[in-house]
């Protein structure tokens, strides 16, 4: 039996972005974002959102670009910190120890600790709601070294990217695989 | 040191939902979508994007509607399944044993075995690329009562729902908690 909740902000499982942008006198501040996800493969996008009220969102509207970073479960209590702090009040990077990164394809840092980072120009601007829709086409990433596979693929085994519960509001590590995906199913196709 | 990669579509975590549908004959369709997210909080809305090759594309812009449907990780071979298959050839939910149910408030029909519903009014049509992103404002959603806390809030450790690695194109399970978002960032601010 189903139970009706309402109309809430819940899917499973939304990631956790920290988007890190220049601010008008070139200054680095980051936001974690969990509202978003890829939204095209050609070309290769990914759509964040952010309240106007944001610091980031005037950022994104002056300088069309954005570093999607991903961090490691280590770094999950800085990740929340980013999401408390404003940086209209604080420099968030510095008080908790991290290093913006000039990235010469985009006009936007992006935090060296972090394992992997997503390189965006911002192509279009959705207006929805209390959120606005950034599409950010992805023009290149960048994975630290010893995070990479045989193949040169990012391994996310080693990298270990934080899931957020929305209807929880908590964080919670990747588990174990369960299998390869376009895979696992063909054994339920027909005379397969 | 960071290796560039080049432009992919990766990042993480991203979803795996059942998008649910009716064609032009009120045949219940479902198809996997893992490029989508939420985009919005007021009105609560999530995003996904579709190919136009796909029998979902067609019947979104027909019905304005669909269900995301979010299963656990014991049914990830039939979502694979649902990948790897088009309802042009054949009806998956039949040959997989799932049943369509009439949804009283969306034009859509919801998967009466998986354990959270969202049903959406598709509100905005935007053309990216190779996909579209169909923005859904959620009406409602429905869940199966035993995955209820106590709160009466969906309870992600009892749904397991299923994350998805663009990557490696390989499904994992939902991990330990990481601690409270809003919360465990606390003690980094300055002055607490």
């Amino acid at each position: 039996m189903k139970r009706s909740i309402g109309a809430k902000t819940i899917l499973y499982p939304t990631p956790v972005i920290a988007v890190s942008t220049y601010d008008e006198n070139r200054k680095a501040n980051v936001m974690i974002v969990a509202w978003g996800g890829i939204c095209c493969s050609e070309p290769p996008c990914i759509a964040i959102s952010l309240r106007k009220a944001t610091y980031t969102y005037h950022n994104l509207l002056n300088n069309k670009a954005f570093i999607a970073n991903i961090a490691g479960e280590e770094m999950v209590d800085k990740l929340d910190y980013m999401g408390i702090t404003s940086g209209q009040n604080v420099d968030k990077l510095e008080r908790l120890g991290l290093t913006p990164e000039r990235c010469h394809n985009v006009n936007a840092p992006y935090i060296k600790e972090f394992p992997l980072i997503i390189q965006c120009n911002v192509i279009r601007v959705v207006e929805i709601g209390l959120h606005t829709q950034f599409i950010g086409e992805i023009i290149d990433i960048k994975v630290e070294e010893k995070f990479l596979d045989k193949e040169g693929n990012p391994d996310i085994t080693k990298i270990k990217p934080v899931v957020f519960d929305p209807a929880r509001r908590e964080y919670f590590s990747i588990g174990d695989s369960l299998g390869k995906a376009f895979s696992i199913g063909r054994k339920l196709k027909i005379g397969n």
